[in-house]
């Protein structure tokens, strides 16, 4: 077997094969691979540094609106984790358990923690004694696992990357405007950073976390007609303060049980991003989260004078953009392919024939329009492009979803817009989970949220013919 | 029991019980709280926000030396962790296994990751072919688990957070480059931001990491006169790479072996911040790593003006320095204990005096100076006051290593001096683990490095009288 690298393969065309495209393409971009243990990722540097983008822009936000991060323990005792019934029921079949250290036997199992809302409710109890310690609005950044059966890159694995927010208040009200502020920071890291548009509204009671009140959701369509949750924001009410004993004196020195939130987003923002965005030549990164926003291509560069040219664009772009540059010895059309598959927005082309004229040759990557730009014309050219690719990302995938959305008013228009145009259905719902789980059963779509905005699309339920009371939006869903 | 927060109370002297004091900083100073599983830690809001501050000032050094960050997976599998035999033999003593995950019993263990050198080195035989592809410089952020019998916050836990760079390299002078770099970087880290000295040098063979050729280490002297290792790397050879099959072509076409290094730092520097800066009034935080460096005290705020006055100079000194105000309508006197509690290196008052005299009241964390700033030169003021703190913060410590560091020619002069100035003792070693082992046993004090700095105190080792090799630093350590 040769070590030599081998050129870029080709990968395969979302038409022919979605799930076998999505694969292609978080390898051959880079992003991931695998590791020993089945379910589990490897996020190489280029997937990484995308993560550290989202990761900086949401951190800012979170602490912007007062929240501070912390940092709680890996493993929780069996018995904690028991503490609310509800959450148990809902992680126990999905956890990895600790039996033992080094040579010795637990007494007790470990869970490595699938989320930390008891550990939160347990501190809590320890530090919020009077209304003057609310609200308490943590933050945190880590690793969870959940034992997934059938697992994907980014979209399910056995362990993630996220955040948790957990927070503390005095009261309900106060409690569900945090939900509803973090569900809208958590769309403009979506609409605004990752130009991945979304629906926001509430999960019904089946599709809410476990022990929560009610589940705010931001929901989003992939290049193939199915939906992605991208972000969740939970309104606990006092059921794990309850559990816990989260309880504050209030001004008029009588003790109360605070209402509590909790929401997350995670690394499977990186697959709703390869999916809304990609292509059949591979990633596409929107230019406002893209580690690099340029990749200077020197063509013919043992010509003289080249080279120079090419650092001193770097130079010359470094204030205006994420700029770098492939003076590898691969040939120029290697570079081409490998850079188009990393989704990087922009190509710049320098060789002997542009230094002639005094210009560069860009090319966009959303597009694949090229064009020749005077070279002190270059850095305006480039900031204007490097907008322009953001918004029209935006604007394709917002037109995109809206072809995708149909209206149904009966469960045959229904089952017909699944097959025939596959992506949201807006229908009408009573409100009950029978109606719920029949369309489920009956079409594999699930209700992705009730959204805030209602439109009355038709006075009954799009199952039984009650009386409706929700426009609901449903989709097949990652 | 009354749900309200009671003051401040007062902490344990360093003199009457050292670790009493560390464990009552830690708590006080709101860096850690305790969770249910044994030897685990909750890094709170201010301790974790220290770390942040560590953790973005190495991580740019990382990035600026030409490494990309990257993720592994948090579980091993256990025939992976066996691969290479010195590193299982090291770490199979200290690691948690998973035996279940759901309801499922697993067919192999998988180990919570102790250090990730075997999932490195497999994903570095996947992805290094050529020459063309050295050097792969990775470096990630993770937690990581060891199951230590006794614990205490920062400095052992069953669990803490670290940033471990793994490197592979074509040839062996190249990867003792990069550990040399590294050390160098953690020196910086130690000495720039967290004000302190460190000496610079290698381990014995004993003390070196499990599966290592050599380990380089940086090693501080502590207040009460134990050493701590606050960062290491570690020179690996060839080992990892010849059982994992890390293999390249060099430019003559013919198969080579990588050669590897690995480095960490950990959240125990956080441990020796406190253990190097504080004093019996609490932490002592450096200013160039304080989250806040000046804290605004209003006097008599409820008196027209005072507050007003109060926020506009925070607004005044946002351009100079991370800087917050406390307007809670508890007392002076409680702010002044608190802060000092947290090592704010600058405290601001301002009263209805000041504003008369145009000028506000600042003092200094480091000394306990008082000074009145006319309000004119406050920023200027301020700017010479926080690099006053930050140098003064390390040549305090480093007169204290000074003062603590004895010469010992004779096991009899070794011994008194551990008694008389409990500290670094430098003595020659003939380099014989047997006599190592010796004073270890007779002793308590290890070999904590051989500096790079050599001098020659004596032409024989301490122990055996023997011909000496080297000039070794020995202490007491955490
Ligand atoms: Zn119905
Ligand atoms: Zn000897």
């Amino acid at each position: 077997m040769t070590k030599e690298k081998q050129f870029v393969k080709e990968i395969t065309t979302m038409e022919d094969d979605f799930a076998q495209w999505y694969t292609d393409v978080v390898k051959k971009a880079d992003l991931v691979d695998y590791a020993s243990v089945r379910g589990s990722m490897i996020i190489r540097p280029y997937g990484y540094a995308i993560w550290e983008a989202i990761r900086a822009a949401l951190d800012q936000m979170i602490k912007e609106t007062g929240h501070e991060n912390i940092y709680m323990p890996l493993l929780i005792p069996e018995s904690l984790l028991q503490k609310e019934k509800d959450h148990i029921e809902g992680f126990a079949p999905e956890v990895a358990w600790v039996t033992q250290g080094g040579a010795e036997s637990l007494s007790e199992r470990l869970v490595i923690r699938p989320t930390s809302e008891v550990l939160f409710g347990e501190h809590y109890a320890q530090i919020i004694h009077s209304y003057r310690d609310l609200p308490k609005l943590y933050n945190q950044w880590a690793n969870v696992v959940r034992w997934e059966k059938t697992t994907r890159p980014f979209l399910r694995s056995l362990e993630f990357l996220w955040q948790e927010g957990h927070t503390c208040h005095a009261t309900g009200t106060e409690a569900q405007e945090e939900t509803e502020r973090m569900l809208e920071i958590y769309a403009e890291i979506c609409e605004h950073f990752l130009a991945i548009p979304v629906l926001r509204g509430r999960k019904t009671d089946q599709e809410k976390f476990a022990g929560a009140v009610h589940t705010l959701t931001i929901e989003s369509l992939m290049h193939d007609g199915k939906a992605l949750q991208t972000g969740t924001s939970h309104y606990l009410g006092t059921g794990f303060a309850e559990a816990f004993g989260i309880q504050f004196t209030d001004k008029n020195g009588e003790l109360q049980t605070v209402h509590q939130t909790s929401w997350g987003i995670t690394t499977r923002l990186i697959g709703a991003l390869i999916m809304v965005h990609g292509d059949n030549r591979g990633l596409v990164v929107p230019p406002r989260i893209a580690p690099k926003q340029v990749m200077i291509v020197p063509i013919a560069q043992h010509k003289e004078g080249v080279l120079d040219k090419a650092y001193a664009l770097k130079e010359q772009l470094k204030s205006v953009a994420r700029v770098d540059i492939d003076a590898s010895d691969k040939k120029p059309g290697w570079k081409f392919n490998e850079y188009e598959m990393k989704g990087i927005p922009l190509r710049l082309e320098i060789g002997p024939k542009d230094i002639e004229k005094d210009q560069v040759v860009l090319t966009r990557r959303d597009t694949g329009e090229k064009m020749p730009v005077p070279m002190n014309e270059l850095e305006t050219k480039v900031t204007e492009l490097l907008h322009a690719i953001q918004d029209n990302l935006f604007a394709r995938a917002k037109a995109h979803r809206e072809e995708k959305t149909t209206v149904a008013r009966t469960m045959d228009e229904f089952k017909t817009a699944l097959v025939e145009n596959p992506g949201f259905i807006q229908a009408m719902w009573c409100g009950s989970p029978a109606c719920e789980n029949f369309i489920k059963d009956e079409t594999s779509a699930t209700s992705r949220c009730i959204p805030f905005e209602q439109e009355h699309v038709s006075g009954h339920c799009v199952c039984c013919g009650e009386k409706a009371e929700h426009l609901v939006y449903w989709a097949k869903a990652y």
